[in-house]
């Protein structure tokens, strides 16, 4: 099919030669960028040794760490004095709250979070809670947005520190920076930006008092992070430290993977733009055809305030390991919705504190170079792999609810057990399965109750999208399930087909009973 | 010159094509070895995606690193299981203490480590310190070598933790580590030793709980170290943490530096036995022949518990700083006796805990494949360079206790001072110069006063070694300093020419005077 104009006339990189198949997890880890290598390369054969020495070998070192810092620093617009190198983004992260948060500990112990961050920034917020602090978090909208409002309202006397990311891991929501930095400075709270996702993209507008980044996001290599503290931020480095990067970071530098940064960051951003066009009409088609092309599916993050190379989307009764697994098996490398750090599978905080689907998403964020006939190729795989794992999973099919029996036997309850009986009952009278006051087994008034108990999601909402049909317009349907994820995925199951979600309640004998009444019509 | 036999006809390793001067630095940083770029380059490619992730990169690299952990575990002698990648020596070495001593924070906050350390240990010490726990150091002899009974006695209940090192970086003597294990293991108290100067040789004697290296010591790339904590050891990660390293370290590993780490530790580890013993060659050479060669020199460290290849002396009456630039301007990078993270020349902590002199001290450190014809030529400047640079501090002619007048003027206090007052007054009559109870001016019954205040180290002991024929044999001359420096150097200069030094005393007007008594005869 022809592809919109403006795509097939951008400029195309060429893919990097190690990459024999579409990856699409840029996020994750970007593939080394050829400057990169190359600065990567020549740094370890001139800035092996210790800058810190006096003789020839030291100082030759010590010239290209200075180097590397001042175009580091110009990109990330700030002075070379106000920024260290880090082994990680999360050391940078890490060692950025240890130090603000310990800089302004006689201001308070409150520390405000977006509810969006990257897992490091939590992981810190957890560790200040542990040692006698308190954290709170700003919550987001739909889209992934910033509340604020919301926000400047926790920005309350004794706030020592607020982080608020650039741009979003996940879903490539770009966070409202600039206003967030004025909300912080009226109210004389230093705010850390941590950039990692959009530093190869462009700078975060100024205001921020820390900046955090990470250069294998932008084709730098691994084992190097950026902290940059503006002069007369209130600032004190957690111990142990000594005399390396200005006594904000310990250990013997990476030099040569410092250097390898600020070249491969100053080269990415030559190119950014062009490229940012490139991948956003991308993208866009992503956006616009996966949901067209894949039912049952919705796109999350924001419409319009998005990274350019990155597009998630949530597909309903898809299991998100088999999806990636499908996908890998047919050449695609992407990414589920959770943390940057594991692929556990548990519903990733993100999409929570969105109050969307987390079932079956998947993350694609393209590398710089990728080309349209993969990104092609991936919309037409697609549809058929997410229908294989539906019909493994007995999914129904697709379209909204279902009205007719399903093709198979429903999946049994145990003999004898207390929801087998239940289900019985009301099976026999959905018009009288009315909750008792003081002991109904029937929760919230359901006209039927799937037990869905011991089965991971999407299991709970397949069950109740092939049950849905047995009780009346009108009436309750409670989904018992034990898996965190059906918070999120019935009601959204409920809100993308047009069902009421009516809410939850404790179930009897464990688990939570999610109460849906079945549309009319 | 002919040189001893079996050092001609010891293999020689080719000089790495980049040291285009002789590199005696060893210590510091190791050049890159060829197998560590090798195995750097190919995992750059194969392994730049993140570990964590189920697609076939992050596969790939996840079985990189595996492979990595396996090669690195066998080298340093644990289970694979037991050791994880930091992003430094310092940084196992920080997380190694806290961990540690968290874990054992309910024995007790006690933490013993040996008084010769690197600094990163004795950072995280006062780290540990100003967080209400308590450290003690362990002393070591003249040669560097550990007080095994003291340290034992320092073993007392409530100890949560020792730390010895494996070898010294500034003198290479080697410790006792069993034995040190042995009483721990006694006390049950763990042990980290700290193998970063030797781990490239050989692998620690067992018996440790915790391990630390640095693979920038062997040639392995910077941005990597080694922390194996021993399956049994009460071990409690510093927060915040990640699912990284099995939670003991958090971030994005640096992959491509562990895989080159790893490879580079096995290659250095197969040709270590033959390279140790050229090594050892030659340094056994240095030692012989530098004090031959510059008089009032003085070679510091064990004679025979030493690494391979590292030598360090100290010249009297030598500022270090131009002793290491005039050597640089020749061509031969070397280091001075001050911690690792440094050239900031104050007196070594090492040195000071030997008991040993300071002055114009200098660490030759040789890199694999160093050859003879460059040690050769190092011994043919360094005689020159040194009185170079002793005569341009009017420093006396070598060989021992001047009795005629300097050859100089010698430097004079300002007019009207009090010490030039003095020295009047004493030149006038030495035999007179008695202390004055209660107010004398004379420290300590000195028959001379030199007043070297306001001037850093050599110069103090070079004006005492110009002034000490002023007084007859059997007086006292004060030398008065307020560098730190000259309490090392005072008394090693006496013990090296034969004076006396009978002790110090706060000299009036602020500093010390150190008092020396001339030698009979």
């Amino acid at each position: 099919m022809p592809a919109p104009r403006g795509v097939l006339t951008a400029r195309r990189s060429p893919r990097l030669p190690f990459l024999d198949v579409p990856y699409f997890d840029a996020a994750s880890a970007a593939p080394l960028h050829p400057v990169a290598r190359q600065a990567l390369l020549a740094a370890l054969d001139e800035g092996w040794a210790d800058p810190a020495r006096l003789h020839r070998e030291g100082r030759r070192a010590r010239l290209l760490l200075d180097a590397a810092r001042e175009t580091a620093a110009e990109a990330v617009g700030c002075r070379p004095d106000e920024l260290v190198f880090t082994p990680s983004g999360t050391a940078a992260v890490h060692s950025g709250m240890a130090g603000a948060l310990a800089g302004r500990r006689r201001v308070g112990r409150r520390l405000v979070v977006s509810s969006v961050e990257h897992s490091c920034v939590l992981h810190a917020a957890e560790a200040h809670e542990e040692a006698g602090g308190e954290f709170h978090l700003a919550p987001v909208d739909r889209t992934g947005l910033l509340d604020l409002p919301a926000f400047r309202s926790l920005l309350r006397p004794g706030t020592a520190l607020a982080c608020v990311q650039s741009a979003n891991h996940e879903t490539g929501t770009v966070q409202p920076v600039a206003e967030a930095a004025a909300a912080c400075r009226e109210e004389g709270v230093p705010l850390l930006v941590d950039a990692a996702q959009s530093l190869g993209w462009e700078a975060p507008p100024g205001g921020w008092s820390l900046l955090t980044a990470s250069a294998h996001k932008w084709g730098g290599p691994p084992g190097i992070g950026l902290l940059a503290v503006r002069k007369g931020t209130r600032f004190s480095p957690a111990r142990p430290v000594d005399e390396r990067e200005s006594g904000r970071f310990p250990g013997f530098p990476n030099l040569p993977a410092a250097v390898a940064a600020a070249a491969s960051l100053r080269a990415v951003r030559q190119e950014a733009a062009d490229e940012a066009a490139r991948l956003r009409a991308l993208v866009d088609r992503l956006r616009a055809r996966v949901p067209a092309l894949v039912p049952d599916t919705e796109v999350v993050g924001h419409p319009g305030l998005r990274l350019p190379h990155l597009v998630t989307f949530s597909c309903l009764y898809v299991d998100g390991e088999a999806l990636l697994t499908e996908l890998d098996r047919a050449g695609f490398s992407v990414s589920s919705g959770s943390s940057c750090t594991s692929d556990t599978l548990v519903p990733s905080h993100v999409l929570k504190a969105m109050g969307v689907l987390s079932e079956g998403n998947v993350r694609v964020s393209l590398p710089r170079g990728t080309s349209e006939e993969d990104v092609e190729r991936f919309l037409g795989v697609l549809p058929g792999i997410v229908a294989g794992v539906r019909s493994s999973l007995s999914a129904p099919v697709a379209g909204g609810p279902r009205e007719q029996a399903p093709p198979q036997a429903p999946p049994q309850a145990p003999e004898g057990s207390p929801a087998q009986e239940e289900a019985q009952e009301q099976e026999g009278s959905p018009e009288g399965a009315v909750p008792r006051e003081g002991g109904g087994r029937a929760p919230g008034g359901a006209a039927a109750v799937v037990d869905s108990r011991g089965k991971r999601c999407p299991i709970p909402v397949i069950e109740l999208a092939r049950r849905i049909g047995d009780v009346p317009p009108g009436r309750v349907v409670a989904v018992l399930s034990d898996d965190e994820a059906a918070r999120l995925d019935v009601p959204e199951w409920c809100r993308m087909l047009g069902h009421e979600y009516v809410g939850e309640t404790p179930a009897e004998g464990g688990g939570t009973a999610y109460l849906v009444r079945r549309a009319h019509g």
